[in-house]
């Protein structure tokens, strides 16, 4: 199979955040094995798209999230933290069957294709679930088991993680991998901790966790051990390892000086971040510390969107809004981070860049609507004027997986229809 | 003319934010005559729209912009406020032309139907061009003249908004209104602002102004006044008349105390507030005061879009993140602020509401969508889920100016071509 994308505009988001205009793009199966000037073609191709009048950036790589609570869209709004999880949010995960975890995740991913995300990272249960939802889908996908220490369910859910990691990382082409899933230090006491880095140490995969997320979290580490969130998970060894935190928005400079030191990966979260009135994380001094920090949307329940474009708007916006410096999180930075640097940051050196030699993710924009209109930055425009319905065409793995806005390898009516009638019976409405 | 819009759901903005399901609406002629349970009517509808699976709500009200510099989006950015001004803003407006204005407001116009806004405000020059624009495109506007009181213009400024008051207020089936625009306290002097006064009085029309946007003007008001922008609006009269005060980032409790007093209306506009790096208005210390406050996306050369469903998103979470609190503007008063709020701001009393009686500016949006499933709370969806995509019609004064995505009174195609092609020549890349 090989795919042509002729004379087309590439934001490259390569290191040197590289802008193309009239360029070629060649997809060799899964792989893109030309990208440069617009040239004369062998006429062998599969498929010839045209680009004229569109622009290619990599597929979004959505850094955190929870798929299935897609369910929960809309459920819970407006209300404190703590009210919004034991009156609404937990009561209804608690009636959550495996089918639900399935359509919650495809009703996730159908939201995703259509927006150009091409790779999301899920921490929740039942995730063989979200693992066939992912395989069917054609997305990329990093996920794993959520774990809580405590309680009964502390034990089996680490052996379930195991168990999920062993049967399905690398599966589905290679579209699937795996990460351990400790769920936060305020649920996952050291000791606890430290059984699940011995299944790391045994299984050799990165671990994902929720960190310094809210006040309150950093208040009552700090009153239980006498450290920091994130001191504590480095007296545990948690961050000897490969890991990625989500959130991090209270942090001190020391917090921040031991992330670097020990190259843990960031996942912001602006908009859950805002909605749930957790605060703004200090994605500029992560920066100016050189840490690697991706984009992610985190849930549906909690955003209440998965749109990676809007998220990057935010990252783009927040920071500059909030300290007054209009300088902060370039929109070049903003690319990188849904793209590249969110690849890095869930461990897939190989996508989120359109370069030779890296997977065909990616999503093709029509350029040609009023709010992108004039051209005279096609990177500020997909920061900070861009929507998802101008997306046109997404590619995952070298599959065409989105048309014209249609999924091509899922049925979006049934998925609407599903996910609708089993939300409205968790919620006790049918 | 008379239209049904059959077993829909309708978010009435009304003020006691009632939502409706299974309702008809009957548009008769430019006015909403019937909104209510659906039932059996007599066969007599121009058009009968099936309304199941959508949802109604008041096109939105653009409290505040400057709708032909969409020719400059994407020109500049991610650069401090007066390097921006003074490198790339100003030097390209002065090679503005009339037609250019004519241009850019259509291009502006297609933008801001296509996403739900019925009614937009401005300030800007070449009024005529924009009033012109406005009436073709059957969009509803609130247009004044920007005058900036130092300067050879100051004069002919004053007389040209008065002229183009008399000549376009209450012009195209009404749909056009307008305003004096005097610019700003740092750029309209106080002896210049009585002028406009003066000219007030003659015709009475409310009167638009800039004010507190950035710290630095705080600072330079006090240093050459003595005392806050607010306050010395007060001194020279400008609060004694109906005013639309823009931004009013940087306020003291004592200015806020002044304009609850004086009436004084905000156009709220957190996106261009935050990409400039202006800060964050303090809308909830408004809100608590009674104050009028509306919604607006100022141009998008400092935004880059016009999309009121991103303003009224960006209203809704930006106040929870940044003061840590989730239950501040909720998803009922952001929705009204961006319609029966902003019309009251602008001094629309019968727009933006769904009620009987009033005028027939709305928007119907398509429901069925990943992102919109499931169903838990349309108000909720409205705010943070929607994308401009999902809005299938726009109805401005009883007639459709959008069917499906496409302008039914405008040539998008020609718009894009001409305002991009005139982009490059004030760049000078043409």
């Amino acid at each position: 199979m090989k795919i042509l994308i002729q004379d087309v505009s590439v934001i490259t988001a390569n290191s040197k955040n590289e802008v193309l205009c009239h360029a070629d793009i060649v997809v060799t199966n899964d792989t893109i094995s030309y990208v440069g000037p617009t040239k004369a073609w062998q006429a062998d191709f599969t498929e010839v798209i045209d680009g004229r009048g569109k622009l290619v950036a990599p597929g979004f790589v959505n850094a955190h999230g929870h798929a299935a609570m897609s369910l929960l869209r809309s459920y819970a709004d407006d209300m404190p933290l703590m009210q919004w999880l034991e009156k609404r949010i937990w009561p209804v995960e608690a009636r959550l069957q495996p089918e639900d975890v399935y359509w919650g995740t495809l009703l996730a991913i159908a939201e995703m294709l259509k927006g150009g995300t091409t790779t999301f990272t899920d921490m929740y249960f039942y995730m063989d679930q979200a693992a066939r939802a992912a395989a069917e889908s054609g997305i990329r996908a990093v996920l794993s088991r959520g774990l809580v220490g405590v309680g009964e369910g502390a034990k089996s859910g680490l052996a379930e993680n195991r168990e999920f990691i062993r049967r399905w990382h690398g599966q589905a082409e290679g579209r699937i991998t795996t990460m351990l899933g400790p769920h936060a230090p305020y649920t996952c006491p050291p000791d606890y901790l430290k059984k699940v880095l011995s299944v790391q140490a045994e299984l050799g995969v990165p671990l994902q966790i929720h960190l310094a997320e809210t006040r309150d979290e950093t208040e009552q580490i700090m009153a239980a051990y006498g450290v920091s969130p994130t001191k504590l998970l480095l007296e545990t060894g948690v961050l000897e390892g490969p890991v990625l935190a989500a959130h991090c928005v209270h942090l001190s400079a020391e917090d921040m000086d031991i992330m670097q030191e020990k190259k843990v990966h960031v996942a912001h979260n602006p908009g859950s971040n805002l909605k749930l009135g957790s605060g703004i994380a200090p994605v500029p001094e992560l920066l100016s510390r050189g840490i690697t920090v991706g984009l992610g949307t985190d849930s549906a329940a909690s955003n209440n969107n998965l749109d990676m474009l809007e998220e990057m708007r935010l990252a783009a916006l927040l920071h500059k809004g909030s300290r007054m410096d209009p300088t902060l999180i370039t929109a070049d930075e903003a690319v990188a981070m849904a793209t590249r640097e969110s690849a890095a940051a869930v461990f897939l050196p190989d996508v989120g860049v359109i370069e030779q030699g890296k997977k065909a993710d990616l999503l093709l924009l029509d350029l040609r609507q009023p709010h992108l209109t004039p051209r005279h930055n096609l990177v500020a425009h997909l920061v900070y004027a861009a929507q998802p319905s101008d997306i046109k065409m997404v590619m995952v793995n070298g599959t065409v997986v989105c048309l014209d806005g249609r999924l091509t390898l899922l049925d979006e009516d049934e998925i609407i229809f599903e996910a609708g009638q089993r939300a409205r019976r968790l919620v006790g409405k049918a």
